[in-house]
């Protein structure tokens, strides 16, 4: 099969690789109706993680179900699947606590590597969610950004306990970000600023939902948050980048008492620990248990209540994956969805 | 008056100060019954955070009130009260969402200087909690823990989300880890780990509640913790010191999904962004919220439900606080009470 593979940072290639076949009994293969381009895959493109020899790209994921394990008792052939970048057994202490990337038998799927034809799916009754049909093909940009994007921003939201008369600020304007402000609407948030400089990001930002923009960064976009909300800052704050100036922000820009929901993934971050004791807020972030939220998101995408494809701004066979990466790398794409 | 002053680093002395007045007309006058010394009072005593000059100390106090400002509607001279180290207006929108320690209005009680025979309380209508009556003399300490180490120890184990089913780990065995293994209790946790090497404390850790201890610290307390959770962690962790060892300790001695309550004063502490994001913990701390729990803990104590002043293992007049700051700078006491 063809997949996505690799070999430095701004080399990716699309090679011939080994067809996946089960391994587990509890695996399930499937064929990738659509799989994207990651803002952390762009971590080792941009040569910030260091890369282990040549790697296959990719860790979201729909598609079609081809074959399934012995073990496999809730999915058969023929269906349509979402899961998630962490495969988990749904059935652990910490799964049932929601917590599914923190599963104790978890398995990340960057190690199998989904911009491809086909790909393994381990733990397959924990890790996929079928759809009760195949879907329209309008829908699947929806079910596949549920996959990372929009399942991360949601559990971001969530993190930040946006609700109901609650003031959300959101920190990053990729499609985590946005996608968090969509989840913020959602949640029932009264008022929700997107923190965004790049235009056609605020214009899509504003579509799912945000009531304010503010373009400053750093200090002077605390003061700003400050200005928007009496002084006291957001109730809730979404940090959706991963620098240590990002998180920074997002921390300050949060009120005494607050609740920061942070999922940038936080490399050469260093949180000061005085100024962290003298914010006053509640942080809670990390790797999104995306799982958690699939069959909530899925039936709102299924539904048509949501539209959370939207952040694909750039539509390209899996062959032209470079061009995808190379697009999101230079900010001139929010989001690349490959087709095998 | 007598007071103490810090003069420079282990030189504390009682001296005559100016007796204090009526600043503003919300301000009240109480002869102060006891007060304390705060492990907190020892960094300026270590000379790990800067003396500016000649220092007033104290912030814990319980007492009589002797005049109200003009202003006053809520309090009358002869009453007992009891308030924190943050006076609060509790009327602001971060009081009423219950953090007072950030209320827009605050003042530092630190500025003040409790270990005295007479203390001005600013916001004296909101900072100041009466008892019915003056209480019997035996309850003085418990009030007196009210204040601060009981309070702080309280919102750390309510930080934590201690409650019923939960295990809660507790790194720190002086005053305040003490006493969060007593809120821990109360508020119904299943089992409770205090981690501490110091007998003496250990034996009170378990008269407040303990039903494990820890003697291992760092990376081999995590160890232990790992060991007696099944392999998870536990659900809640109290930190109650401020190190760098001791946060770290205390990430990642909570599962994925669990809560971590911060309150020891994170000098020199840098959380490292990648190891925070990979815990997938929910982190909560700082300046502890005393007031928000004032009237519930007041309560427990004069029904003589709780006896959080058995943390006073040393009971000074204030003249001799001197011996006091050095008996629990050397470990010798957990807490000094100082009777003006």
């Amino acid at each position: 099969m063809r997949g996505v593979v690799m070999h430095a940072p701004g080399d990716v290639r699309v090679e011939d690789r080994p067809d996946p076949r089960i391994e587990h009994p509890g695996d399930a293969i499937i064929k990738v109706s659509a799989a994207c381009v990651c803002g952390s895959d762009l971590w080792p493109y941009r040569g910030v993680e260091k890369l282990d020899g040549a790697t296959p790209m990719g860790h979201e994921y729909v598609g079609i179900v081809q074959e399934v394990g012995s073990e496999v008792t809730t999915l058969k052939p023929g269906q349509f699947v979402v899961g998630s970048f962490w495969a988990s057994d749904n059935t652990c202490e910490i799964c049932r606590a929601g917590y599914q990337s923190g599963c104790v038998h978890r398995v990340l799927m960057g190690t199998v590597g989904t911009q491809a034809q086909y790909a393994r799916i381990p733990l397959a009754d924990g890790t996929l969610v079928a759809t009760p049909e195949v879907p329209p093909a309008d829908l699947i940009p929806g079910y596949l950004a549920a996959s990372d994007v929009l399942g991360t921003g949601w559990f971001a939201a969530v993190a930040a306990e946006a609700g109901p008369g609650k003031t959300v600020a959101v920190v990053g304007d990729g499609a985590v970000g946005l996608l968090a402000v969509l989840a913020a609407r959602q949640l029932g948030a009264e008022r929700i600023i997107a923190m965004s400089r790049h235009e056609p990001r605020q214009q899509l930002a504003r579509e799912f939902g945000a009531t304010d923009i503010v373009t400053e960064r750093g200090d002077e976009g605390i003061a700003r948050i400050k200005d928007l909300t009496g002084g006291l800052g957001a109730h809730s704050v979404v940090e959706a980048v991963g620098t240590q100036e990002s998180m920074m922000q997002a921390i300050n820009s949060a009120r005494h008492g607050g609740h920061v929901g942070f999922v940038g993934v936080t490399h050469d971050v260093s949180l000061p620990g005085l100024e962290l004791f003298g914010a006053l807020v509640h942080l809670h972030g990390g790797p999104a248990p995306v799982r958690r939220f699939l069959p909530e998101l899925m039936q709102l995408i299924g539904d048509r209540t949501i539209d959370p494809g939207r952040v694909f701004d750039l539509d390209l066979p899996l062959d032209r994956a470079a061009e995808g990466y190379q697009a999101m790398d230079e900010r001139r794409a929010i989001k690349t969805l490959l087709r095998p």
